[in-house]
């Protein structure tokens, strides 16, 4: 199934608005979620639609949240997101961070309160048009095992940092921690395939190539697999996204996220205070000459994409290339829906009335 | 060999004393070496100190450096290390971005013109004392290949996280980002063992369980390995620290750094602004009170420490636990170098006619 960009825009659009968000803040959060989808990261796309819309019929999501800057420093804001979708109270977090990096150089804003944010990369690629490097992370339901740890205790919690070049494009890292993120399990399962060794365990700890195990009491494990190969970084690598995300915070942490997974057990019984956010911005001439630092950007893209590579592989990649070459082809020939996205926002269109702007 | 921590350390300090380092400047150095032997780092301690003489007897590294701030803002500061010892810059760079952050609430140093500066660890760890969480990262001889590379083109670059605690002893996260460290590497072909498949490949790029392949054309690969299992996430992880170290600097990066090691050829033909290093602080309180964070750490650590285990394992492992505990032990019983440890710094008190202060 083949949509344009502007049919699907103006559906979540539509979608959003009929939830009660005002016309900015619903064409805010259809922005990020088609995002996700120009950039074929579907997982964060419109299949996340029916997630967003359960969370707003049960309240634990409210469309009039109070944002609140808690505290602040010049480089710094804690900001209770009251909470209001992660995709309203994100970006205007993130905002914060580049107003606040203009005077002081660098600035961080930690929120907690909010919910799921949809791509960190979005965030991170909103410093860009102003010099300076963005960074967003996030935490999330637990599911990932600590190294020698049994259950997931600990999100995929993304990393997305954008740093600016000259001529060529900008450098997007945008990267859930986890070795696999649980929307690319999703599809394995459907497909009927396996999942790479080394990635997930089931619930007794035991690695498995099961990619349905999440729904049995598996766990994911962490980068890098065993700790012969380097899986107990990984573990610090997620466990330190968590900590800035959700403890600076105040939000709930690891363990005490209150699943929004209908699959995850709420075993927390603890205080519900979100999930939490941490976003920053570094101004490029805080430390170089913007010119100057492009110019090495430049440098760097260059020697890493014309490097040596391997048999049978034709490039390195460069962090950002494929989704930025994604949203060009989308934009002009469409964007396809799985089945399981076109089925869920078609039950989204009947829930809420919002017509599917487009023939089946 | 079994030696004092005093025996070691004022052996340590006398040659960089012998150098020509000041007093202090000695002292500082030598306890950051040592720091390393403690917390059993070794492949970070005394076994540098060749490599140390080396570069100075070369003139890369000069004793009497021109420390000097490029350029500053409120919460940054751009370092030009004059090509002094890393072990020497580093401290005060870092102390730069904590002085910063008093006022500031957080702040953020990037330094060029500087050389290995030990465990990244040791830096971090000077923010706790201030109630701030500190971070450093730095770049170094390109050893890493990108995912689909050929050749060595990024450092191992570590990432050190140290997180106040309050009861409990504080997080400190301190990690090269590739798989295994070159050191570890080392350590595996003097005992004849064989590398963990998946963590090095050759100089035609496929996989192999050589440890000595780095002295053969070959290379470390990334966090995560193949794609499937995200070695293209450990790329991006090794590439920011690269561009936030010395990019943003104006070092060498990557594939431009003129190396230190005997058997990294040097293809750059690049001007040498030697390595660059990345420190930030962030005051606790410039996001929540510190002693309710402190609270939340504490039930973050106790909650992972607690945690259940797959079988056959005793507990999750905080990271910093295994080497503080190392630290208290050591202090107490002792260091026993390796051989190879000890010959190293054999050679060095004949070169510098400082007396190994123990008899053999």
């Amino acid at each position: 199934m083949n949509f344009s960009y502007h049919q699907l825009f103006d559906f979540t659009k539509g979608v959003f608005e009929k939830m009660g968000l005002p016309d900015d803040e619903a064409r805010q959060a259809a922005d990020i979620l088609m995002r996700a989808e120009l950039r074929n990261i579907s997982t964060h796309g419109l299949m996340r639609l029916p997630e967003y819309v359960r969370l707003w019929e049960t309240k634990r999501i409210t469309v009039t949240p109070d944002f609140r800057i808690v505290h602040e420093t010049p480089s710094t804001a804690l900001v209770d997101g009251g909470k209001g979708f992660g995709l309203v109270t994100a970006p205007k977090a993130m905002r914060l961070a580049i107003e606040k990096a203009k005077t002081a150089g660098t600035a961080w804003v930690a929120v907690r309160n909010s919910y799921h944010f949809g791509i960190a990369g979005y965030y991170s690629m909103m410093a860009l048009e102003e010099d300076m490097i963005g960074f967003a992370t996030t935490n999330a339901n637990p599911l990932v095992a600590p190294t020698f740890g049994k259950e997931g205790m600990l999100g995929t919690n993304p990393i997305a940092v954008a740093v600016p070049a000259g001529e060529e494009p900008p450098f997007v890292a945008d990267f859930a921690t986890a070795p696999v993120s649980r929307g690319k399990l999703d599809v394995l399962a459907a497909k009927d395939e396996k999942a790479p060794m080394g990635v997930v365990q089931d619930y007794k700890g035991s690695i498995t190539d099961d990619p349905a195990v999440l729904q049995k009491g598996g766990a994911l494990r962490t980068l890098g697999g065993n700790p012969e190969t380097g899986g107990h970084k990984g573990f610090c690598l997620t466990a330190l996204v968590d900590i800035f995300s959700a403890v600076l915070s105040g939000a709930n942490f690891g363990p005490t996220v209150v699943p929004t997974l209908s699959y995850v057990e709420d075993k927390t019984g603890a205080e519900d205070n979100g999930i939490g956010h941490f976003f920053g911005a570094m101004r490029i001439d805080a430390f170089r000459p913007a010119s100057e630092f492009k110019k090495d950007m430049d440098r760097w893209i260059r020697a890493f994409r014309n490097a040596g590579v391997i048999e049978g592989k034709e490039r390195v990649i460069i962090p950002g290339d494929p989704e930025r070459e994604s949203e060009q082809i989308k934009m002009k020939e469409g964007i396809t829906l799985s089945e399981k996205s076109f089925e869920g926002i078609k039950k989204v269109s009947e829930k809420l009335a919002v017509p599917l702007p487009f023939d089946e």
